[in-house]
């Protein structure tokens, strides 16, 4: 039998899919999963981008050029001005979803055996892009205790050899729910010039922050054109995720003549998703701030109730849409398998993503799940008691045994 | 400023969209340019498809599973049965196009160095994809002068070393028309089989036979189940290239389970493409025989046409529906940029496909180009005539310059 390939064998699985049979084969027993797992939101999508598909009259559904069209791009500039971010169409790439921005980016910009620096816990999915673009992630620790802010500029320099392209970070991160403070983007984007590297940044959560907080996009340090890379999407913005619409954007002519070679070659971003991302962009402003605040409010409810379970530590984001929770739990992908397998509350259990898979290094984040807000209060409200009685009912020899 | 990568420097583009510039200035003064460089049918797409997004009745543009829903690759194994290729469900994986289908098969078998043979001309952006995976193509010659068909086996065999990984061909082929034998497949199935190798097969034209050419699957070789990777898409067959719908099969576990952790890691495949192909599928089966039908005309009129040129040489393709033609000019490179910054005829012109990109050894093919008859008949018509008058007033100093 021919073999596969290394990356193909050694790939770690999605921490957010991977528990998916044993999710389908609860929901056959009957049993009502709530999917805290993925980043999946409920809310709906803006009506214009509904209407633009129900009143799609092309007869033909067509390639788009491969970069995008001009008019979408245009509208982007326009909607990244509004952020301060000044752009013009040819900076921007229009990709399917941030994940081929990610990959493009990636391909654009490493050669295999390069290294790229990554704050963990980080999108697990990261790595296999990553793995699938033959580069090694070199991930810096960032803790609970310090709500997960950036670490220590000089311990990220010191990760830094002739192997390192870029230094990666996701702002506002998930799983974490840390923005980056100015003073952070500062220090990064210094050592990125000292060292002449990239300064790849997922801003795609950019309009949900909370408390106050104030995001700062990569594009507005001044001076750092050459080593800039935005990663965007609209799926979570507009919660429409089935469009699979995001972008590459840089000022670096050199990441972008590259990047439109990669674009050409797998022909265009999917039409009908693009047509539907044009519309929702017109969709007023009070959509955007209505779902940050139905956001924040999940977040209150759900981090207020996490807060009263004894023994649980929650770290309280200030962007995005999920948390990093501590459990009295050895290892919680035993525990999130059980959940589905060998526990319901009156017909109900949870689904959540063990955070073990959102490190570099996998003996960290053992005892973390990440949360996904992205269910209406009373579901969540529902998770905090499940997860609760499942706590006081889990079996820990389990995860004793799992190690034995 | 910090460096791109090796692979995106060095990059072609491609023949397909590199002229596309010059197209845009052309269309800017006026000039009516007629496309016979892309495969962009004029078809319409299948009413039910069409009738299917207007009718889009979900709140929320949600991601779908990343291996495309059971109920979608049900149906495409219900299709797949009528063409005697027996599939389950989870020999399907569903991909953004034919293009990720290929992508993701190369990080399933290949590891960074490792060797692809293909028979060249081969649809170029194949080695836009080998290029991505840090994988070499080893083309070997087809001719024209055979029309295209399988350079014999022991030359293939020839090319096979310790890094070969795979055999991969297109099936019927783009660029070439060429349909492969019975023969021909069972002997690519023995080599592989002797040598331990994957063989690919897109088999995305599948439909588009004449001249009563049979076409063979790869899935309908016995034995050959743990060796072939069929790939797949629905952008031709239902002239619904923007859909982005494909799909990569196998009967290899392996494969399918390293593909799904790469399906899982971007998510999901566009929502609405795979919602208009499933309804796609719902068409009688007159379309597909009218579309055929369709194709077969323009193949005869253009074909008929161009060979009645002097010092042309017309391969007749009896499938997919691109045709190569050997023009009288010795770099097509510089011809097809000409026809679109110092040419028209009656405010005309076309754009076509230099082939030399088609080759893994760009010094052949710089005599041919490639011409997709997805026009109307009249359009074609116009084209070869705009050619007829271009290949005239041809300055062929123009190409010497350009060697010098």
């Amino acid at each position: 039998m021919p073999k596969i390939s290394l990356k193909g064998k050694n790939l770690p699985t999605s921490p957010i899919r991977k528990l998916s049979k044993y999710a389908t084969d609860a929901k056959a027993k009957g049993i009502d999963v709530i999917h805290l797992n993925i980043g999946q939101p409920d809310i709906d999508t803006p009506a214009k981008a509904l209407q633009a598909i129900q009143s799609f009259d092309k007869n033909v559904l067509a390639y788009g050029p491969s970069e995008g069209s001009l008019a979408y791009r245009q509208k982007m500039c326009s909607y990244f001005a509004k952020h301060n971010i000044e752009v013009q169409p040819d900076d921007i790439l229009v990709t399917t979803g941030a994940s081929e921005a990610i990959i493009m980016t990636l391909d654009c910009i490493t050669n295999e055996g390069d290294e790229l620096i990554i704050p963990e816990p980080f999108y697990a999915n990261y790595d296999t892009f990553a793995a699938a673009c033959g580069v090694k992630v070199v991930p810096v620790s960032s803790t609970i205790d310090s709500n997960f802010s950036l670490p220590p500029i000089d311990v990220i320099e010191g990760k830094i050899n002739a192997k390192t392209r870029a230094i990666f970070i996701c702002n506002p991160n998930n799983p974490t729910g840390h923005v980056y403070s100015k003073k952070e983007l500062n220090d990064l984007a210094t050592l990125v010039k000292k060292h002449d590297l990239f300064l790849i940044v997922d801003e795609v959560y950019r309009e949900f922050i909370y408390d106050g907080a104030v995001h700062h996009s990569v594009l507005t340090i001044s001076g750092l054109e050459e080593h800039a890379i935005l990663v965007d999407s609209m799926s979570k913005r507009y919660s429409m995720c089935g469009a699979r619409i995001g972008c590459l954007v840089s000022k670096n002519k050199e990441v972008m003549d590259a990047g439109l070679k990669f674009a050409q070659s797998r022909l265009s971003p999917p039409t009908l998703g693009l047509h539907a991302s044009e519309a929702a962009m017109d969709e007023p402003l009070s959509y955007l701030n209505e779902v940050t605040k139905t956001y924040l409010e999940r977040r209150n409810t759900l981090v207020g109730l996490l807060q009263q379970i004894p023994g649980i530590t929650v770290s309280v984001p200030l962007g995005a849409f999920y948390c990093l929770v501590q459990l009295p739990i050895d290892d919680t992908d035993v525990f999130a398998k059980w959940l589905l397998t060998s526990f319901n509350h009156n017909g109900k259990t949870v689904m959540v993503a063990p955070a073990s898979g959102f490190y570099g290094d996998r003996s960290l984040g053992k005892s973390l799940i990440r949360i996904a807000f992205v269910l209406n209060i009373e579901r969540l409200k529902e998770s905090v008691i499940i997860l609760e009685k499942a706590l006081v009912a889990y079996p820990h020899t389990l995860t004793l045994k799992a190690h034995s």
